[in-house]
């Protein structure tokens, strides 16, 4: 794995623990809510990270969007799915996402990268 | 159709043209880039709009949402699909977008009645 | 009740019931999230209502103003303390928040008045 | 004057003195800032108008685009230049900033059209 | 005090010192305002940290939720107060604030460490 | 050239290079939009750019600040309209604006000191 997305999700995982440790319920239904929703249901998996994908970019949330391009990349989306959903995202939420979508694209690359 | 349905295409219809009579280049292209980035290409028709209502919805846009819902209509996406696109979009944008979800499911239930 | 409280909240409960009385689980919790996460905990009710108030003022959502506004005069909160909650929303929020500033106030008011 | 910037005045005008009446300095002050703020300095008057018709439009906020509208009407810029602002703002906030752009030509026909 | 805070601490205050020794009015007035409305009144400092602590968390500003953290600390609020003031910004602002929620806590913790 | 400045442009450019040698046509078209909306129309360049630096300012996007401050100084803007604009971008946007406002103010040193 590469250094940026293991970093990344190191990160992430040791402070999701220590937020779950804690004794806060509506944090902890949230988390567990947030596992719910991306689930399949009338709608597949790889379309729900689509979602969460755009919603990421639009709101302009880098963590957001690199989680949701690591869990599209497990689900078998491919770069001009990714690349389709980036641009609507561009164009809904404006020049302002630019600079999100060049670090989006850094991270797919890593992964796409990352055994090598 | 139903009046309110009728009445936001009005409006909507007027305005546009109007916007695109003058003469200014970048909103002519503007709304141009809007027609083909939701055409088919690596993910289909039905799939952008789900992505266009759920960035809507995030960003808190009635008129968008309206849009939307219309094309998710018109596309025949069904009501659990839009219900769970908008779920998504209300656990990544929060409970402030519980206003914005009342009045989404006010206008698919107009869309679904338009007929009657 | 003044007609405007009383339009608001009937709608609201309206649209409400048939979110709830529809198939989504994730709507649902979310809605249920809501109501405990403004119940008394380690701060109290009052201080949960400030925080949900201006919360709802900088993200500029007037319906949600509006309901913390209702709750915050239910619980006996003083316009005075409204008035500096909307005041430091405002400011953190910036001069943008102004037009809801003007709507919140007439909804303050409205509730002041509604049993003349 | 023509109806709809009547009304948008005079409940401007109203809530105003109502909100300054009231004893809350952050909220006077803030007031007294925004008159400064667009007060000629190193920028002249329109320039500052026009600076703040975008900021208005980016952030999606009608009133302060009727607001910053008017005054630039006031100022003397001219349609094409109010077009360039609404354009720019429209390709940086994205198309999520187009209903608004909408509703601001149609205020701008009105302010063109009042002395008809 | 852990490197961190210091870090934080020092670049605001080196770049603070530089905005107001600038000739800028508007900035000046701005900065004296946040004095004044983070002041007790009818409100008290406490609670009106906390107000700025959710309102920073719902804009997603993290340097402003590490400010009004450390002010909440100096004012002796306890974890739980302020984990339920960032569990209520979480599931208003919606799981967009995630990220900045596991660095709210981060920054909290090297408070509570930063005389170990 | 500073190294900051120089490291913002690298990374920028590289970026850039890379989303455009790829086949998306949305994400091309918004680029090339987005040269043709700052370019000389109604409105001069430098207007243009002090509006696109207002807006980024607003929307809180220190990216974007930072390319439309490197844009105005090679326009020859001058520190007290640039500081004017800030301003209005702080007032208006709220104190949540003020991280990205210290962020401009060293960049925009930076600018100035890169041939010392």
């Amino acid at each position: 794995m590469s250094s940026d997305i293991k970093e990344f999700n190191d990160y992430r995982s040791k402070m999701n623990d220590k937020l779950l440790g804690d004794n806060n319920k509506i944090i902890k239904r949230i988390f567990n809510l947030d596992t719910n929703a991306f689930s399949a249901g009338a709608l597949d998996v790889k379309t729900k990270e689509l979602l969460g994908l755009i919603a990421s970019t639009v709101l302009r949330c880098d963590d957001c969007v690199k989680y949701h391009l690591e869990s599209c990349y497990n689900e078998g989306v491919t770069k001009e799915e990714v690349m389709e959903t980036l641009s609507i995202g561009t164009l809904v939420g404006g020049t302002i996402v630019i600079p999100h979508l060049r670090r989006a694209y850094e991270y797919w690359e890593a992964l796409e990268n990352q055994n090598d």
